[in-house]
């Protein structure tokens, strides 16, 4: 497996990804971007990265932030993913900025791109999804669904999943209720939410112990079906 | 792949169920109770009895409703359903008694018991499980999700997976939201629920073309997205 740091801007920002891909495929296949929590592009992202890598995909591990800063406190996070919420359109740029670097490598077919998402990063790529990004599909990961622009009839094109813990305060039912409307009065085509019993916050990532934030709680097992629920998809939409 | 009739009784009625298995298996394994919809047993049930018994285990295609009695219009099922739901106590002892001739049988692993229900018999075995039956799991298929006899907390044993239509008006979002509080409630070890966009009731039965219920819809991608979570799930619990 190679891995390499892929530079690419977005206006004045200097974003500097993380590209992992088996360099024993010869041909163009399909590309992933893995979108960071609120703490920004660390290990995490990166590891996930290098498991899409392993399932035959070019993963890029993309920056959100820039310089590949770190929030590393709960006020930094709310900080900087605050801005970047409060200006979708900013957010948006930012995280197309990531598929296009992607999708104009040699080894990626630019015609099957998908985006992926943890955290913050989850609610990247359904800003992307909702801004009708060119893409084959979208995960989010305990990401929050709400929005300050709800996507429009017709106007998504990609496959949306959404893996959400039932238990997450940031993704309360009520919330997950309006998604799920949203997705509905938009005519997404193809979209589907799968709602984890007895799971927090940030539960695909072994480091969340509740340290950081009390409510952010790593889970094995809805990691493990989120995860096999995501492979499934990109076998339908990817292949 | 052998099949069979197979009568057990439950207070009065004798019920007859259809087993599938294969006999090429020689040890002991696990038994999957297969629980029909509202029209009463037929060739659905047992059509995916058959597909349980590829999986590698024993499957019986259970019998509510006594000498194998179909109900043939809406009104028929309205009948005979809603007497089966406004007798919780009677419907969970029929679903009981189907357990019991399935874990007694000599191929089957009386340990490892699951079941699944499509419409009705998803509604069926979620009240199996509220009732604390020794299930290792529980799939309902567009079953209806509401019940007159809540779960207790501590009392379901079995894992929980609901697969339903977001577009359901037998299982609206209220109803949804009203059945993982219970879950919660209920302190259910382990459940999850996937909401499928874009559909309708019956979304499992290639015969469902909404002319006997119009919104009974069978949608291909869904089915097999179900199936897909609901095998993932008896590779868990099963093994």
């Amino acid at each position: 497996m190679q891995t390499r740091d892929l530079e690419y801007r977005c206006d004045e920002v200097t974003l500097r990804g993380h590209l992992v891909w088996d360099e024993t495929i010869a041909t163009p296949r399909p590309g992933v971007a893995v979108f960071h929590e609120g703490t920004g592009l660390g290990d995490f992202a990166m590891e996930r990265a290098r498991m899409v890598a392993g399932l035959g995909y070019v993963a890029l591990a993309a920056d959100m932030y820039g310089d590949r800063r770190q929030a590393r406190n709960l006020q930094e996070v709310a900080t900087v993913v605050g801005g970047l919420r409060a200006e979708p359109e900013k957010l948006r740029a930012r995280g197309r900025a990531a598929l296009g670097a992607l999708a104009g490598l040699p080894q990626v077919d630019a015609s099957r791109v998908a985006a992926i998402g943890f955290c913050f990063g989850g609610s990247v790529v359904l800003e992307l999804a909702r801004a009708g990004a060119d893409l084959k599909a979208v995960v989010s990961f305990h990401g929050g669904l709400a929005t300050r622009i709800p996507a429009g009839p017709g106007e998504v094109k990609a496959s949306v999943l959404v893996c959400t813990g039932a238990d997450d305060p940031l993704a309360p039912p009520d919330q997950v209720a309006a998604f799920e409307e949203e997705m509905r009065t938009a005519q997404v085509r193809d979209w589907q939410v799968i709602s984890y019993g007895n799971t927090l916050h940030g539960f695909t990532n072994p480091a969340a112990d509740g340290s950081m934030m009390r409510t952010a709680l790593y889970n094995e097992q809805s990691d493990r079906r989120a995860w096999a629920a995501m492979k499934g998809l990109f076998d339908e939409v990817l292949a």
